[in-house]
Formats: structure tokens, C-alpha cells, sequence
């Protein structure tokens, strides 16, 4: 059933073949959203295997990110139902330019929040002084914050702009009003025509392990936007970190 | 710093600090890709520490899959150059209409080329019936097929269309000839007009891997890309696992 020769051709260890009965059953459906993964005692009695073989095949599906530990209680399919940022949609005129945060286009009806606004004038580091076309250490605006959906944090930003277009606007306070930064852009004659994301993935770095709470193993999405004017100057670079685990990004476009 | 409140107030632990030295001297250029991190000695002579506090802070780097350690001679900032792959870009019209592989779009230059080319005609599973708006089980030709760039293998993918398409054509053929899958469709009457791609991240599972030879702690990509023909009909679901380090995906859209 390989598309290529695997790397060994003896059959595999019983740990795996165990973590694939597993897999097999969360995909189709057998176990769901929420359900108890059959515990050490329960694959031992199945299998006949030892106890360090069953915890194996556990951890197989926690690395994977689709079974989560609770202490003391037992293993469970993930439960937390991923957002589904859809990347043209959410950014679309429409949205800012009618007062509605982008936010709201992601979270649908779930309660989302922001925290650890930070606003404040700093010198352009190297990568963004590029990015925006910027002599190295020229001021920008930059806006940090947190957001979380469902309690949860699930994405860190920092923001860049040009000093000269955003400050002593309202860009650089901490509320930046109906339809944030691109509506404010907009009003001051420099509305985002058009956006570049580029996505990374990679492991967090203790910092953003702590920051977004997440689990040992859950890699990050770095999703780098800028945002460029008609006039193809570019407005905004926006450097976002995202819990993997968390997220699903949709792209929509014509052949 | 930090644009939120970390968990812990007390100062980090010095294998952190370390480690965040070396991450800033590869941010900034003064250790380049495939140059040699400073080794155990070095940093125990340069930070007065134990080696096992030297050995975390590597452990940090290479766990961020910012630096790899080479058997026997130390440990590196990483040396291969990621694909740049450019959603709409390397899917138009213009490349495969031309007989252009979408893969030549992405490499540039670079020596690619696949392996373990496998086609078939196989009942759709259950996913797979619903992108394609199928009955369950309903005959789809299943293409699989791995990609090595630089000789190394970065992508596994798996492509099905419905077999009342594409059965007794060249797209069942393991040489789908000039242009590829999407130009023969076009010469049956059902050419991509659009394309919708989903993009999540998780940790590989075992075979994966084997398969594109990841070290442990690299996450994958996965990109499940939907074609839509000018009649709105899916003739193409396409399910890409990506080595997440070698990948640098990119969508540009309008406001």
C-alpha cells in the first residue's frame, strides 16, 4: 500500500501496528472529537503485548497531534475544532471597509479575544525595513497582541508599519476602531489592494511554547503578509505565529 | 520583550539564553546556512557552563530545525534552500496549457524528479467520494507518487479522479505526458478552472517519516488541493504531505 519501498522491509514493529489500528479507527469516525482512546490496560488485554509497547503506540498518536493526554484520566481524540482561516475571504474589502474585524471572518460564533496589546515606534529591524521598502532602522509602528479563541491562544502577532504613513493616527494606539488597521489605512489614502502570505512551518521556540500554551510536539505556522497599496507601496508587514494544531488556512484561486 | 506576560517572571534558564545567542547570530547573517554552530567545548569555555547545559541549548536549535547535527563532526546551520512554491503562480493556465510540469515551476533550476509512480483504479474512500462528489466506493484512478529535489525527497502526493473521467486515458497511464493530469483534462473537455488548497501541520506519522527520510521533530504540510472545473465540477482531489522544512509556501490575492 506504500507509493515506495519503505526503508525496512520486515514487517513493522507491534507498537506501530497498533498506533495504525488506532489511526484507522479516528479515521473513519469509530473514535470521534472527544472520545476515550482505549488506555494501556485495554491494548495489553487486546494485543498481548507489553505495557511499555502500549504506551508506544500511544505516544505514536500524541506526537501526531491526534490524541491528547489528560492527566490522570486517560487519552483522548483532540477535541478542539481547528479554525478555518480562509486566506482571500477574510481580507477581503468587504470586510474592513464595513467595520468588521478580520477576526470575526475566522471565528464565526466562537468568543475570541485579544491580549498583550503592545503599541509603540521602534526603529526597523533589517527584514522589515526591506519588506517594506524602508532604510534600515527607519521608524515603524509596530502593534503586538495575542489572540485567543475558545479561552485558548492560538496566535501571536506583530505588526509593522511605516512611521511615516501611521504615526499620530490611530494605527498606533492600542484600539485601532472598526475595521482595524486596513479601514484606518483606507481613510488615509493607502488601502491594502493587495496581500502576499508566505507560510513556514517549523518546532515553537520556548518562548511561543510558553505563549501559546501548547503541547510538547505541536510545530508553529509562520504566516508572513504584506500588505501593498494601489500604488504598489507596501503598507503593512504583519508576522503572525500559529498554534499548528489550531489552525486550518484555506486558499482559493483561479487556474 | 515579550509582547504578553510569560509564565514563569524569574529569569530563563541559561541553556535558553544560549541558545537565544545563537539563534539571533543565525537571524542576523553572522552564521550563515551551512556554517558550523560553535560545539560543546566552545560554548562551555565561552559561557562557563556544564556540557550538558551546552548540549540543551544545540538540542533547542536542532529541535527548531534551524541547525542539524552531522555524525561525527558537529552541528550546522541548515544547508538546504526551501522551495519556494507559489499557490496560483505554478498552477496557471499558461504553465501546464504550454506542456509545462507545475514541478518546473517550483524547482527553478534544481535537478527534481520522482519516484514510486503508482496507478490505479481503486473504490473511492469515503473523504475522497465526498470532495469528488461521488458515490461512496465509486471507481476513481488513484495516482501516487513521491518528489525528490536535490536528491532529496520532499513531497508525497496522492491524486484521485473520478474514473469516468480519467479511466482508459493517459491520466492512467504513469506518463501523463506534456503538461501533465490538468492538460489531458483539458483535452477531455473538463480543464481546471479553479483550485481550492487546505493547508494543516501536524507531526509525521512512521511511514512518513521513512518516507521522506525527515529527521525526528521536522512537522509535515499537508496541502489537499480541490480542482474545479469552468462547470463547477471537482475532477481532482489531490492530497500533498510536504517535509515542512523544505517548504516555503506562498499565495498573493487582492484585497
Amino acid at each position: 500500500m506504500n507509493p515506495v519501498p519503505t526503508s525496512e522491509n520486515s514487517s513493522p514493529p507491534v507498537y506501530r501496528e497498533i498506533a495504525e489500528a488506532l489511526r484507522s479507527a479516528i479515521a473513519s469516525g469509530e473514535l470521534s472529537d472527544g472520545d476515550r482512546v482505549p488506555g494501556e490496560n485495554d491494548l495489553m488485554k487486546r494485543y498481548g503485548v507489553a505495557r511499555a509497547t502500549a504506551r508506544q503506540a500511544l505516544a505514536v498518536l500524541i506526537n501526531e497531534g491526534i490524541a491528547v493526554p489528560i492527566r490522570g484520566s486517560g487519552v483522548y481524540v483532540r477535541t478542539f475544532r481547528p479554525v478555518r482561516r480562509h486566506g482571500a475571504r477574510r481580507l477581503s474589502r468587504d470586510q474592513w471597509g464595513n467595520g468588521r474585524a478580520i477576526w470575526q471572518t475566522d471565528a464565526g460564533d466562537r468568543p475570541f479575544e485579544t491580549d498583550g496589546v503592545g503599541v509603540g515606534e521602534v526603529p526597523a529591524p533589517d527584514y522589515v525595513a526591506r519588506a517594506l521598502g524602508l532604510e534600515e532602522g527607519a521608524p515603524v509602528v509596530r502593534r503586538r497582541r495575542r489572540y485567543r479563541l475558545d479561552g485558548r491562544p492560538i496566535q501571536l502577532a506583530v505588526s509593522y508599519l511605516p512611521a511615516a504613513l501611521a504615526a499620530g493616527t490611530r494605527i498606533a494606539e492600542p484600539d485601532t476602531g472598526p475595521g482595524g488597521v486596513y479601514a484606518r489605512l483606507a481613510e488615509l489614502g493607502h488601502a491594502p489592494a493587495r496581500f502576499t502570505e508566505e507560510i513556514r512551518v517549523r518546532m515553537p521556540s520556548p518562548d511561543e511554547l510558553d505563549l501559546l500554551e501548547l503541547r510538547p510536539g505541536t510545530p508553529v505556522l509562520d504566516v508572513m503578509r504584506t500588505a501593498l497599496s494601489a500604488a504598489d507601496r507596501a503598507v503593512e508587514l504583519n508576522e503572525m505565529t500559529l498554534d499548528g494544531s489550531a489552525y486550518v488556512l484555506q486558499y482559493d484561486f483561479d487556474a
